[in-house]
Formats: C-alpha cells, structure tokens, sequence
C-alpha cells in the first residue's frame, strides 16, 4: 500500500511542480524531495519521465472532470449557461493563484507536442473529448434557438476551447484576468448572441 | 567585427532551438555547438540565460515586424484585410514547418512568464504593441462600416491575438492547421460581420 501512496505523492507534487516551472524544468529530484519519496524510487512507478508527464495529464484531467461534470449536467441551468459557467470557474481559480500556473494542457501542448509524440497524443485525446462535452451543450442551445442555428456546433466548441487556452495565455503575461473577462463577455454577449447580417 | 559575428550566430542558433525544443530543455552548449562558437564564449555576450531569451525575442519580434509592416500599411487592401492577411501569414509559415514550433512569444509566455519577470515583462510590450496596429486597422474598418460600431477596437484586437494564439497552440497538438483556419473563418466570416441582434 505504501507504494501506491507514494506514487499519488509523486503525481500531486509534480503535477503542481509542473503547473509552475513546465515539465523541462522540473527535476525528477526536486519532484522526490518535495513529496518526501526515497531518491531512486521515481522509476519503479514511471518508465521515464514521459510517462510521468502522461500520468500528471491524467490527473489533471481527472480533478478536471470532477469540476466539469456537475456544471455540465446542471438542469436547473440552461445548456450555455453550464458552458459559459464551465469557463468561469476556471478563471476563478486562475486568478486565485494570482494569474500563474493556467491550464496544464495547454502549457504542455506548447512545451511537449513537437517532441513528444505520446503526450501530444494524450493531450489531443482529452482535447476532442472535451470539445464533444461543449458541442453537446451548443446543439442543445441550438435547439433551444439560444444560439444561431448556422454556425456549427463541433467547430464553434473547438473555437471555444482554444479561444479560451488563448485568453489564458495573455491572462497570464499581463498578470490580469482582463483578457480571461473580455473572452466571456465577447463569446457569450456579442459573437454567439443571435444576431442578423444586415 | 568577429565577436559581433558570434553573437548574431547565437542568437539566430538560439532563436530556431528554443523555438522547437522550448527555453529549459535548451542548454547553452547546444546552442554554442551548433553556432560553431567557442564555448565559454556565451556569457561575454548575455549577462544571464534570461539575458539571451531577451534578445531572441527582440531577434523574433524584429523578423515579424519586417513581416508585418508591408501588410499593414498596403494601401491596397482594405483594413480588415490586412488584419486577414497578417494572420494567414503566420499561418502558412506554421503550416511550412508541419505545424510545430508556432510563435516564439506564445511558447515563452506560456513557459517563462511566471517566473522571468523581464521577460515577461517583455513580451507583454510587444503583445501591447501588436495589439496596438490591430486596434488601428480595426478602427479604420469601423469608419469605413466594414465591422460593427459597437465593438471596442482594442478589445476586439487583443481578442483576436489571443484567439489566434490559441488557434496556433491547438493546431500545434492537432497537427494539422484546420483549427487555425477556422478561427479565420469564424472572426472574419461570421464574428466580425455586420450582423443585427435579432
């Protein structure tokens, strides 16, 4: 048992290691001193650091999930309110940690999918699964005539996401949420409004 | 004259590594190796590994402005395409290179910003001044009624450079530009269209 613990040890202390410096710059060592696990254990639960680095992935997807899952299935909210509500309550967390740290795949998805293949892979896979979870709730909008009916629902999701990883991106170089903000009021009060070419 | 030689070498060196491997992963011998200057020689040229990251973005910011300037200032085309074609600029460049590597101040500001404040700080200058000669183009598209009236020109400018920035970073785990191409479509075709809230 107390290897298994160790290892969550591990994933938690890196995953917030990772989250701060990136993954080249955090040291297998300083990851084992921080989690007070033996020097020399890191490998008997990781073939390399690459599968640490899918193994962190998977836990930040996994807390990740727990936070989406009731927002998204809330029927007490209409379909892109639980959206909308999805992105804000990553913004609040960003700015608790005073706009640093961001989103762990995107961090690295820049630092990792030109070189590692599996990563890129891993990070692709949640990407797509989390696309299809907000182009779920857009059709409904649809449906619902919150939204126009002309724009696609799978390509306006993936736009979402990445307009998002982008806010947060500058959220990040200004140390200001503005950026985070502006992306809530233009997607949700202007571009998706229903709105008629004149 | 040698020395001003090596320095333009290291940076140039520099410049292409950090872009593909990112600033941590790339150690200073490499750089040193593949430049063909002596080693040792680095640190009579940048005062610290934070001092080089500098220049190789002014050396990144300089190239795209040279990029940029003729676009920009095309009294051919209308502003908005200008804007258009800037980014689909970027855009073949990434899609030449297979869609790796992306923008240098995208990679950097993902990966150094919380803990290089100069270079934070720097890139946050050159964001702000991309974000400037947008906005400017941005406003002529309003006086000419290309684009809404309604929508704050520097708003929507830093929008659109962080959209676009997330674009690149989602093509990046993609492999592929469609995310990048889509994000043309929806601001250019759908987002920033005259459209009357119905």
């Amino acid at each position: 048992m107390k290897r298994i613990h160790d290892k969550d040890d591990i994933i938690q202390v890196g995953l917030d290691l990772v989250l701060s410096r990136g993954f080249s710059a955090t040291g297998v060592e300083a990851i084992l001193k921080q989690a007070n696990v033996p020097k020399g254990s890191f490998y008997n639960f990781f073939s390399s650091k690459e599968d640490f680095a899918l193994a962190i992935i998977d836990k930040f997807v996994a807390d990740r999930v727990e936070v989406f899952s009731p927002i998204f299935s809330d029927q007490s909210l209409p379909p892109l309110e639980r959206v909308k509500k999805s992105f804000e309550t990553l913004i609040k967390t960003f700015e608790g940690a005073e706009c640093s740290k961001g989103c762990l795949i995107g961090n690295l998805g820049q630092e990792m999918a030109d070189q590692f293949e599996n990563v890129r892979q891993r990070l692709e896979t949640y990407l797509q699964e989390w696309t299809k979870a907000v182009s779920r709730l857009l059709l409904q909008a649809q449906k619902e005539n919150a939204i126009p009916a002309d724009m696609d629902a799978d390509m306006l999701a993936e736009s979402l996401i990445s307009s998002f990883q982008g806010a947060l991106l500058r959220s990040k170089v200004k140390k200001s949420p503005e950026p985070l903000n502006n992306f809530i009021h233009l997607y949700f009060d202007v571009f998706l409004t229903k709105r008629k070419v004149t």
